[in-house]
């Protein structure tokens, strides 16, 4: 085919010059991606950050391109070309089956968004599927061995997933890119020239190491800077909080969300087929929200509300020892009248920014290996001071939400607001003598 | 109040130091904009062009609080320090009463955005207007006349609305951002050391004409190739026809549209309130259009899965003179099975990349005045052959859309393509003799 | 060889996989490209255009290198892959004949670096062509005819010599990053996909006209606002005065030039060899201009002391009208003492952005063509309204050069100041009633 | 005085508003800064970074001039604004003492540029002074004071001098900017809005902690990919080498080097006065190394050569435990043919990335200071995981430098060098059973 391209820019172009890519790219299940937010709520907190899922999959899409090039052209002895189709299709495929707010969605409905992916390419039914099916019979079923990680052939699987993938290597400097926080942004060139193919899988050259640390503390940065913080963490809670709702309220108002969000019975109802989930995104959501907002159910209406309009839950850290008394917080949110089942949340924030192979761990990390001159392989953190530092501890915090109306710049409930503030200190949760946190 | 800002990947920081901004900022028609991306159709061919309105309308006003700022510090003579605020409220409302696809939807509903952004901000029922009138009873009117360009200060009037004001100077460098098109970048740094209030209005130094005629050319640029690019242009033609055939449909069909789009209802029964027009985003749009796609009506139908799947139309340039022969593609695009109404459409886009004033003009410019070294203004044109070149000049093209299958590469009705190729060159449409585009 | 890189702020990395490349960079020809500041005096007005000539002719075969690779990969028929090396070498090589402050040095002691160049490849005893005779006997030949216009290829000439050559897409992005003056970027990375070699040359996709059309706009900005800057030609004038004296006074002070400036003797005898030329470079030329500041010549030694101190003169525009006039100047700076063939100047500086090819002309230029679809070329002014502005005429200014002590804020003496600045309005020469500039 | 401005690829714009500050640029001892390359040998291996340290020096002044007005505005309080010239001045002057390829010249030459610094400053002989003493008789000993870290006001020694100071932060921008490693970039605007005045000196708040640690890190890489690469040091042992040569032979051959290189003379006879020093520049220092490459002497003549022509020696790692070993590597250096007093060396490069203050350390650190919400400050590894690996281990490496004539490929003696080449692997010097590094 001749060769087309997508203005992008991030990687300035994407280039397509495979029928298949081009065919999948339009294909409905693909386009649906344009409808998806990148960050969901995160958004909410970096205005710029509005980018979509079917940005970001043409980016991974793009690295793979570029990686298994440099492979086909430098390394016959140690690539195999013919996995070049697979691993650029896999990218692009792998976030197909994201749906809307993913990570809330998920937790409250019990979907599951790599099993949905995994459906997505080998239903007969999806556009997707038929255009994958053209390539060989088996084709979908590779494709979905990558994405579980079964496919034998190590390099295609870690390309696409492991601690420096297609994947991350995308949406960080994407995140960044459309956000504005500089800190995700790291040396693609550079980590694109020393990426090499080895017996095991994937290993980096060791006068590239530095661009490899600075992938992995760009994506700490990202992580401490942007996927965690508190305002867009507030956005999750108003959601999580919001459909919990709508859940309870379901089954004694059927006929209410039949008609004011018709999309969403089937997940209230637990009977949830491919058609169901593809039939939900950002827009569908927001709108049902929205006619939501005049719900006679108060807690219902008045949640639909605060998400839709942005009226964010503030938050305090609490320590692990603590936890057990943050009831004297919710009983005072609860005299002033919110109810704390939908008021409050806890909400937990972690990542391990690298680790090393542990095999006894419950999903052990497939480490980076750095390759030596003398064709050896080192782990990372084993060269790197900074890396070290960050191997193998979990970085985040524990946040309890609660209304705005809490604080005493609220001024609304002198006494209780008054009462409240005594347990705040520095945005931590103090009880007791000492904040131990 | 404490300064407030907002990280922004165009202007790296906006920053709000008055509290009235800041409320403004979190009104629920303000946060709307969220909802409404900035650039329309045109992200489904720069699929990077993701951005919201929200984001550009803080980033305008982020350039008016810059300007406001310099020219307090440095001409206190020329400017009255007292018009800050009006000016920096003004650039963040000026976008306030856009909706969803704005250009195509006013076409057909006959609402026009300057019009609802002026009941926006004076209607006492708004968030904005509670907001606006505390600062003084007769804040939401200085507003919108400046909107309307009837406020008495010509220096705010045009800062909010002149050939280079900080509404385009947003667009251009956002647009470009977002799109990774280049060409839309220009020197804001250098603008703002030039640009200068004068007694009839505003002026750029004599030593700055090199940037503002960059932005003049990088202007021309971003129209030429990212404003009318075709394939933009195709979707809305799609998304033009698509909602013709739901008014068409509509007096048959009342309790249909009633259930799949309620929100549409007062637009088809020509009874909008400023609430039903707050009631549209892209979302609740697209949300309709999906139910739409299994309509009984095949016509709707197909033109929703069209629009929603981005299957766009195909086009060709045509002149003025042969405008009048068009009726034979429509002929032939009507043998083979489509209703020329719905699958075909003129689109002309056109602009005048920059003109001085025209006292008989029916939109007379202001024009872009030079301020030279003894205190005389001399229009920019008059000064640089490069903006002269691009004075009172419009480019753009007519084009004529049709459905891709009657391309031959399509291969569907062969005879039938084969006639339609015809009269195909170039991407022009031909006719007799000459292709005298 | 195995690939090396060049980290490169430009083009990111520069890639050497020939080990002629290497080699020739290596050489000692090549290395004192190092000492020689790519823009003379330019670097005086914008303090961040310090590069070399070095980096700008790793950068002008960087480019070379992309191009012949992408034409050897996708245009095997019209693009003949035996050139690839010539073409590399050539741009790689094409300034090495450059020298310290090459245009004010070339005027005055009637060097020419063109023919410099061509004895660097030709001469049996440089490196440079030890390198370049390995790999063919008739290669340094076929380097120097492609350098003079005469190879018969003429892909491979325009490729290194036209009005869009890999030398100015090097200078103009790299002269831009330096000094910061944003405006001569343009998108490079558009113009490598559509760059084409057809029969007669080199031509340029009609669906990338508007990256031509704004390269053609940078390099038109660039020189308008840089290369044209009235400060650095200050500072050459300043350079060729002090040059000017040297020479006078060379023919009675052979003993003093002798101990002073060894390496500038034989240009001041006219008796010049290829190793005499090569021994100069910036460094040595400063190093003597700073021996001179103590010289017993008063003039000699206060121009020096005003180049390397960096006392600029000043300057006005004057029409070609009033030329003739401007002996009134000359008169007024004698009187207070100042010798005006040491203390003024006149400074022409124009450019033709654009050209058409005119047979005519006393140098025609091969004009740009844009290849439209059905494979017919058309020149870019024909398709351009902007370049079309642009096409055919000069743009620039004359410049009166004098000491900035006759202005009036210098106060030095009064009366001859203020009869001097009587002739000055808005920085240019007035004459009579008119300032008809 | 009219706000001068100078164009900066940095910063943008250098603001000038200030006569004294634009009177000190105009200084004959601060010209010549532009004579000095920031980086020495590093832009031996990479090309990009051929700024001055003029360039530099102005960046350091801008982000003071930033930093003050931002306290001058903002901190009336605890910033006293009578300090703001105190602070730009310094800044823009602690480098003027600084001579060509500083650090190898000092040591062999028993230079201080920090001294000189001093001496420019407080010499009432210099134009430098002379401007200073104009704003108040002890001004130019108040500068000196903050220097040298004796200044009462420890903000002002701190801005000036400091583990994040503007010296530095200007340098790593600007050298990353300069050279294309993109690792040294860190986000500026960030620590600008965090930076505070508190009372013992300069702090940031805890909401911008993040930026200070992604600086910390930025300096940790530019260090161990920038200043420490082997090639650079390979040309500073070169250098050391030569003026070891020359300093050796001067007693014998005063006469060839009072005419090759008269500057030099004062620092051979240990007589040096600041006037001496002034005169010496890289352009100086190089000239006179062409002239030593005709030298009779075959050691000064080749080591000459091999610096101007950039022949750079080879090295390895050595372990502390090892360098008693070295020995054996010289032995068959000399075996064949080479001086190993001027053909080896040993090069020795450590940094302390980041510390906290040590009382009893040789040079005890200013730490670096955080702010926290209730106003109390954490020592800033305390808080960051990422800046606490790093804090008070060296990191870098000795290297044992040596002709790269005496590696294999260079194949000139062939058993001698297989002998040498025995005692290397992976880039390290290892002696008997174990690579212990």
């Amino acid at each position: 085919m001749i060769e087309k391209v997508f203005r992008d820019p991030v990687h300035n172009y994407v280039h397509v010059d495979h029928q298949v890519i081009y065919d999948l790219i339009n294909t409905k299940e693909f386009q649906r991606l344009r409808r998806i937010k990148q960050l969901g709520t995160s958004g909410y907190t970096f205005h710029g950050g509005e980018h979509s899922r079917f940005s970001h999959c043409l980016g991974a899409y793009e690295i793979a391109r570029r990686i298994t090039k440099i492979f086909s052209e430098k390394y016959q002895d140690s690539w195999d070309s013919h996995e070049n189709l697979l691993t650029m299709v896999t990218a692009l495929l792998h976030d197909v089956g994201h749906g809307a707010y993913s990570h809330t969605f998920e937790r409250l409905f019990d979907t599951d968004h790599e099993e949905l992916t995994r459906q997505m390419i080998t239903n007969p039914e999806t556009e997707i599927h038929q255009v994958l099916v053209q390539v060989a019979p088996d084709f979908p079923d590779k494709v979905a061995s990558v994405i579980h990680h079964t496919y034998p052939n190590k390099q295609v699987v870690q390309l696409i997933s492991s601690q420096i993938d297609v994947d991350r290597m995308d949406y960080l400097l994407r995140d960044s890119f459309y956000t504005g926080a500089s800190y995700g942004q790291f040396d693609l060139t550079r980590i694109l020239r020393v990426i090499v193919p080895v017996e095991k899988g994937i290993a980096f050259k060791r006068n590239g190491m530095h661009a490899v640390e600075d992938y992995v503390v760009s994506r700490y940065q990202m992580y401490m800077q942007v996927y965690f913080h508190p305002a867009s963490r507030a956005m999750e809670v108003l959601l999580q909080n919001l459909l919990k709702r709508a859940k309870f309220l379901y089954p004694e108002q059927k006929d209410y969300f039949a008609l004011t969000s018709p999309n969403l019975i089937p997940f209230f109802e637990k009977q949830v087929t491919l058609q169901d989930y593809l039939a939900l995104d950002d827009g569908v959501m927001n709108t049902y929200f929205q006619v939501w907002m005049t719900s006679p159910d108060i807690i219902l209406s008045d949640l639909a509300q605060r998400f839709i309009n942005r009226k964010v839950f503030k938050s305090v850290i609490f320590s692990q020892k603590n936890e057990k008394h943050l009831g004297i917080m919710r009983d005072l949110i609860s005299q002033v009248g919110f109810d704390p089942d939908y008021y409050t949340a806890i909400h937990r924030n972690f990542d391990l920014p690298y680790d090393f192979y542990r095999p006894d761990a419950e999903k052990p990390r497939t480490q980076i290996e750095i390759l030596q001159k003398d064709g050896s392989l080192a782990e990372l953190s084993s060269l790197s001071p900074l890396v070290h530092s960050l191997a193998g501890t979990r970085q985040g915090d524990n946040r309890f939400y609660f209304p705005k109306e809490m604080l005493a710049e609220a001024g609304l409930f002198s006494e209780k607001n008054h009462a409240f503030m005594n347990y705040i200190q520095n945005d931590y949760f103090i009880y007791g003598e000492a904040n131990d946190c």
